[in-house]
């Protein structure tokens, strides 16, 4: 029997069309994002959970023609159910909250960080797979959750070095959006639409948008009333349309007073146009944007406070925020603000000759046993050179190497402190004790 | 525009057949394991990688009667492409090593912890994913790697409690089989499917697993021999029927001083009838057991030096190993090593007045920035009973209160120590200032 494999015909090495692997370097950087979204979390006392990564395709499709529901990557599995791999959080959020029923003490302050995935029909080069980080309040009324949820968003942008120069959010409410319908006495079904719909107005030119209203059945003056509504930047304007005394006016300055009180209103926008692009929100809209408008948006939430209902569960109030993994990166480039994330190593440990491995193993184990990261020399005949190189590229602060004169003086080992060249001989348990001392 | 939702019907609330959702008191229990995955593979140098859960279906279509293969959640995508989600995480990692090819320098210590699935047609409330670990390393062909993996399986063991009086390592070296076969002068091409075939010793009569064999042309005499020889468990023995200078002796002997080298021997022994299920191991195998032989493997692994030429690239050494995250919540379990993990919080902050809830933000933030863990209580109208419960519920170390007379005496709050009952009132740089120097 032959050791040598028979070449099989070369597959394709390139992930599926839009994955991607995470390679050591891709994967320094997601462990560092992540650790920033869940740091951010834990301080807030959210709790983190997760969903599966395949759910039932009744989870998501809702009529109101959103991008979302448009791009579900579903299929059917091999017992025939509709399924779909999650184009986002939120559903699942919502189907776990009603299962779990009334076992659980509201307010839930759920936070999770899940893989999320879309399948256009027509790509161009687009992924179809990101990551993205969800903080959820499920059984707040007030806009008090949302604030908290602005607080968090904050947080994690100044923890990563971005200022309110760099990055603003937009904040407004759906309720300016039924102010003016009822105004115009359209029918409370077409809320969701009329919303999908009018979020597009950045990407599609106004006369499209216009006749998917009139498509709906939006009458035109009504139409020309809504589109001037989402102009407005001002609480003086908002009120001088809706009235002060409107449901949208009150939370909205409610929130921004609460802001102050985070200290994170220089962050924040009041901005009609934003609406987001997905049917369920019902209150607070917000989305997260870079000042040079070079990017998409970086995140975005809102309040959601009939999506259990529609679900078949009681009215919940609820509010939350998606967080994805791309263009806060893209941002961060921009910026210059992502760090390095070099591979490091505390100590390399070598034997000098062949019939100290096993030897070696015992002193990269009681290494590790004290907490020390480790690489150990596992090739056979490796030249000092190549090792040098090696303690280079692991970034090692210590190369331990194993020679019969020093180890048989009481089982010493030569360290050579790489940063400072200087070389001692001692034993393992010296070493460990010099190390710890130095707090190296 | 009513504010209740329109009931819709109930959806299904139970996450899709044979998924999980990870609600908090799970979730902390996952994080936990992958902490420890993830902690004991740092110290061993590893570096971290990650795939795609869509692969090719391409990459797992091995014709070796795998149960792995035979169980792939497959199905085609939109554009009609043959794809899966994945069922293990070596071939992915194959992919990528092909992938980059001559950029990257050997050997690669590589850890992924990845969700892989599976699609029975008969399922027995069996799940169809879980969460697996590995540890890779390629490009080093001596059993120095295999001493690595082994020694950091070891080390995950210890961390948790568990003891080699609770948990085994049968070690073997598929060399055993390839050179019973050999004597038998049964075709190469039959070697990995009489490994799976094998393999299932455990689980199926003797009888089918001789009739399987002879289906695909094994005479009776090496089916004979074949099962014999899966029977030895010491080295004698082995070298008996080998023969002494045989790769497969070799190999695994110096494997067995290795461990002596880590301190882990107790935790091995040889045992011949350990295959493991999947084709493309070429060497050492070995599968991580626990003693009452109550549970299924704990994790198992081994050397493939063919996987990445069957994909079309050289021949490279590697090996590596699996542990999934079922059977060994199982044992801890059992052995009652699992420990609690209770939410925990530091400070519950709280406006006793309406008007101080703004203020109560700001302390919130304040605290929050010095790294402690807030809980701001954000429902309106709650009584002090309520809120001890929540303390109690949080684990909370510290209650915050606004109240009016304090707080106008230059930003005084009330902190109740939950531990000691001890109540103080101070002003929040003071109250940041003694818990830090008190280091709660």
């Amino acid at each position: 029997m032959s050791t040598k494999g028979s070449m099989g015909s070369q597959i394709v090495t390139d992930p599926p069309k839009g994955t991607r692997d995470f390679p050591p370097e891709d994967m320094r950087m997601r462990t560092w994002l992540f650790n920033n979204f869940r740091e951010v979390s834990r301080l807030f006392s959210f709790e983190e959970v997760d969903f599966p990564m395949v759910e039932s395709e009744e989870l998501y499709t809702r009529k109101a023609g959103e991008e979302i529901v448009g791009q579900l990557y579903n299929f059917e599995d091999k017992g025939g159910r509709k399924v779909a791999l999650r184009p986002e959080l939120t559903p699942s959020l919502a189907r776990l909250v009603l299962q779990k029923g009334k076992a659980q003490v509201f307010p839930l302050k759920w936070f999770a960080i899940g893989q999320c995935w879309r399948y256009e029909n027509m790509t161009r080069g687009r992924r179809r797979e990101h990551y993205q980080w969800n903080m959820d309040i499920i059984g707040v009324p007030g806009v008090e959750a949302e604030a908290e949820l602005l607080a968090a968003i904050v947080m994690f942008f100044e923890r990563l070095g971005i200022t309110s120069k760099d990055v603003g959010i937009k904040v407004s409410n759906r309720k300016v959006l039924q102010a003016v319908l009822e105004k115009y006495e359209i029918q409370a079904d077409n809320f969701a639409p009329v919303c999908v719909i009018v979020d597009k107005l950045d990407k599609l030119p106004r006369d499209v948008i216009e006749s998917e209203l009139a498509k709906i059945n939006v009458p035109s003056e009504a139409i020309d009333g809504i589109l001037k509504a989402l102009t407005l930047q001002s609480f003086d304007d908002l009120e001088a349309l809706i009235g002060a005394e409107s449901g949208a006016v009150g939370e909205l300055k409610q929130l921004f007073a609460l802001a102050e009180g985070y200290g994170i209103q220089d962050w924040l926008q009041f901005d009609a146009s934003v609406v987001r692009g997905l049917a369920y929100y019902t209150g607070t809209v917000f989305e997260g944007f870079d000042k040079d408008r070079k990017l998409r948006a970086i995140c975005g939430g809102g309040r959601y406070d009939r999506l259990l209902s529609t679900y078949g569960g009681l009215d919940t109030p609820a509010c939350g925020f998606g967080f994805g993994d791309a263009v806060i990166v893209e941002l961060l480039k921009e910026k210059k603000l992502l760090p390095k994330f070099p591979h490091v190593v505390d100590d390399v440990v070598m034997a000098l000759e062949d019939s100290l491995k096993i030897k070696a193993a015992g002193v990269a184990a009681q290494l590790r046993k004290s907490g020390r990261v480790v690489e150990l020399v596992i090739e056979k005949g490796k030249k000092m050179r190549w090792v040098l190189k090696q303690c280079e590229t692991l970034n090692a602060k210590f190369l331990v190497l194993l020679g019969t004169t020093e180890w048989e003086q009481g089982g010493k080992v030569t360290v050579k402190n790489l940063a400072t060249r200087e070389q001692t001989v001692k034993t393992v348990d010296e070493l460990i004790e010099s190390m710890s001392a130095l707090n190296v």
